[in-house]
C-alpha cells in the first residue's frame, strides 16, 4: 500500500540514534531552519542509516500551511509562458515552496481546479492565464489566500497583480515606426479577453497620434496560425501595409510568414514589424524580429516578493499592483532597407 | 495565521446540516467515488452555506498516498517537453492525481529536489528529463515509489519507461535520404548523454548501409543555437551535405537557418532535411520541417496507464519498457525541387 507502511522510521527513532532533540532533526531537515553544521551532519548521517524520510504532513495538519503554491497555467504553447514557469518554479524553490500546477483551458474548468487544490491547504495561487474575466476574480478571492497574477486586470482583496508596462510599450511601437515613415499601420491584437493586448493596442493608438485614422486593426488569437490567417484575409482585401505592431510574438511570427508567402513582402525591407515577449523563436534567423522584452526573470522575481510579503501579512488580505517597464529589443525586423 | 484556522468547518458540521454520514461529505467531494446526484447536490449546498473546504490532509496522513505525482522537468524551452508536461498534467488529473512540478538543471540538484518531494509523501515521478546516468537511475530507484521516465535508458527495480522507437526512426530517416539520391549525408547528434538522441543516430547509421562510409557526424546540444552553430562550423570547413538528419527540431531550425543564411543552402532544393518531435515550430512556413511524430498523447497515455499499474501493485516494485513507433511527417524540407 502507502508509502508510509515501509518506512516507519519518525523523526524520533533519528533523534534518539543520533543522540539529539526532535525538533533538531525537524531543523536539519528545514530549508530555512538553521542547525550548527555539526549537528546537522550527525543527524543526516543518522538519517541515512535508518532509511529516514522527512514528513511534512503532520506539519502541514498542525498549522494549515503547506508549502505549496498553486500555479495555474493556460497554455504552454506559447513560450513565454512554458519559460515564466520554468522560473517560477525555479524561484519558489528558492524560497522553499513548492509547485503543484494546475493546467486549465478557460474559467469553467478554473473552479473546479481550484477546489481540488485547496483540499491540499495550499498557501496561495499564482497565475498567468492570459484571459480574465470577472467570474475568474470572483473565484480567485473567493479563496481567500494570496493570488497574484500576471498581466491581468483582475482585481479583488486577494488578488495582487505584476504586470509589464502594456500602454506604454504600444506608444513606443507608434514612435518607432512614425519615425521610420511608415504611412500604413496595422495592429494585429490577441484574443479579445486578453487584457494585456487591449493595452498594447490603445497604447499604440494612442501613440500613432493624426495617423491613427490611417489604421488598420486586425483581430488575432495569440496563436501563430491566428496571426498568420489574419494577415493573409487583410492580404486578400489589397491592404498593403508598411508597418505592423502584433501583440505577441507568436503572432508575429505567423505575420511575417504570411506577408512573405502570400505577397512576396519582406521584413523589413518592405514592412517594419513588431512584437511582444522575446519568445527565443523571435530571434531565430528567419525572423529576426524586434520585441519588446517583459523581463520574465524581474516579473517573477517581484511576483515571488509580493507573494513573499503577502504570506507575512498572516491571513490578513493582501492587494498590490505592479507594473514593469518592458524594453525594447531591435532586430532585423524594423532595421529598412 | 494559516488557512485552516479562519475555516474551522469540518466534515462532519456538513454532514449534520446536509443530514447524511460523514463518509458520504468524503464521497461528494472524491472525484472518483460514487454517490447519488441528489445527495451529493444536498451536500454541496450544505457546505456552500457554511462555506466549507475539503481537507485532504489527514487523508493523507492515515494512507500515507497524497494523489500528488512529482513531475520532474529540465528544459521547458524545448517546445516538446511543455507540449509533453502540458498533456501529463491533464491526464493525471483525470485520473485524480495532482502534479507537484520540479526544475532540475541536472542530476546533482536532483537528489536534493526528491528529497523535498518526499515530504509531501508523494505517490509516484514522471520525469521527462533528456539526460541520464547512473547516479540519476540509483536516486530515482531509491525512492521505493514508482518512475516513469519517457526516451530513457535508466534501469531500476522501481523504473519503468515509455519511448518512442528511436532507433527505427533513425533506418527510416536514413531510407527517405537513399530514395531521394541523396550523396552526402550529415548527422546532427543531441547532447552527449541523451540516450534517445544515440539511439536515432545509430538506427540512422545502420539504414545507410554502405553510404555509411560518407556519413559527417555533428556535436550539437539540443538547442536552435547548437544546431546554427554546429551547422556554421561544417560549412567553413567545406562541408556542403545534400541530406541531414537531426536528433531534433530544435536543432533542425537552426540547421536550416544557417545552411540558407551562412552558404545561401535552401531546404529542399539544396539540402534533404529530417528533424524529430514535430513541434509546432517545425510547421512554421519558414521552415516546413519533414519530421517524426512521437504522439506526445499516446506517449502520455501510455505513461499514465504504466504509473495506474504500478500504484496498484500495491508498493511492489513494477518495472515495464514500452516502445512506441513514431510517425514520419513529411513536409516541404525533403520535398526536393
Amino acid at each position: 500500500m502507502g508509502v508510509r507502511e515501509r518506512r516507519p522510521v519518525t523523526s524520533v527513532d533519528v533523534a534518539k540514534r543520533a543522540g539529539v532533540s526532535q525538533s533538531a532533526v525537524s531543523r536539519a531537515f528545514s530549508r530555512t531552519a538553521s542547525i550548527a553544521p555539526g549537528t546537522r551532519e550527525k543527524i543526516l548521517k543518522a538519517a541515512a542509516e535508518l532509511d529516514y524520510r522527512p514528513n511534512r504532513i503532520p506539519a502541514i495538519m498542525l498549522s494549515g500551511r503547506s508549502g505549496m503554491v498553486g500555479v495555474v497555467v493556460g497554455g504552454l504553447s506559447n513560450p513565454f509562458y512554458a519559460g515564466a514557469l520554468e522560473h517560477l518554479v525555479c524561484s519558489l524553490r528558492e524560497r522553499g515552496l513548492q509547485v503543484l500546477l494546475v493546467h486549465v483551458d478557460d474559467a469553467l474548468t478554473l473552479d473546479d481546479a481550484l477546489e481540488q487544490l485547496l483540499g491540499y491547504r495550499i498557501d496561495a495561487v499564482v497565475t498567468a492565464l492570459a484571459i480574465g474575466s470577472k467570474a475568474v476574480a470572483k473565484a480567485l478571492d473567493a479563496l481567500r489566500i494570496p493570488v497574484i497574477c500576471f498581466n491581468s486586470r483582475l482585481t479583488g482583496q486577494w488578488i495582487s497583480t505584476v504586470s509589464s508596462n502594456n500602454r506604454a510599450a504600444g506608444v513606443v511601437a507608434a514612435r518607432v515606426l512614425r519615425e521610420r515613415g511608415v504611412m500604413q499601420p496595422v495592429w494585429l491584437a490577441g484574443a479579445l479577453r486578453n487584457a494585456a493586448s487591449v493595452a498594447r493596442g490603445e497604447g499604440f493608438r494612442r501613440g500613432l497620434g493624426a495617423m491613427a485614422g490611417e489604421l488598420v486593426s486586425l483581430q488575432g488569437a495569440d496563436t501563430y496560425e491566428s496571426g498568420y490567417d489574419a494577415v493573409s484575409a487583410m492580404l486578400l482585401r489589397g491592404v498593403r501595409p508598411d508597418g505592423m505592431f502584433c501583440s505577441n510574438d507568436m503572432m508575429a511570427c505567423g505575420a511575417i510568414d504570411a506577408l512573405c508567402e502570400r505577397a512576396g513582402l519582406s521584413c523589413s525591407r518592405d514592412v517594419m514589424l513588431l512584437g511582444y515577449d522575446n519568445i527565443p523563436q523571435g530571434a531565430w534567423r528567419a525572423y529576426d524580429l524586434t520585441t519588446f522584452d517583459q523581463g520574465v526573470g524581474q516579473l517573477v522575481k517581484t511576483a515571488c516578493e509580493v507573494l513573499a510579503n503577502a504570506l507575512e501579512a498572516g491571513g490578513e488580505p493582501v492587494s498590490q499592483n505592479i507594473v514593469i517597464e518592458a524594453r525594447l529589443v531591435e532586430r532585423g525586423s524594423t532595421a529598412g532597407g
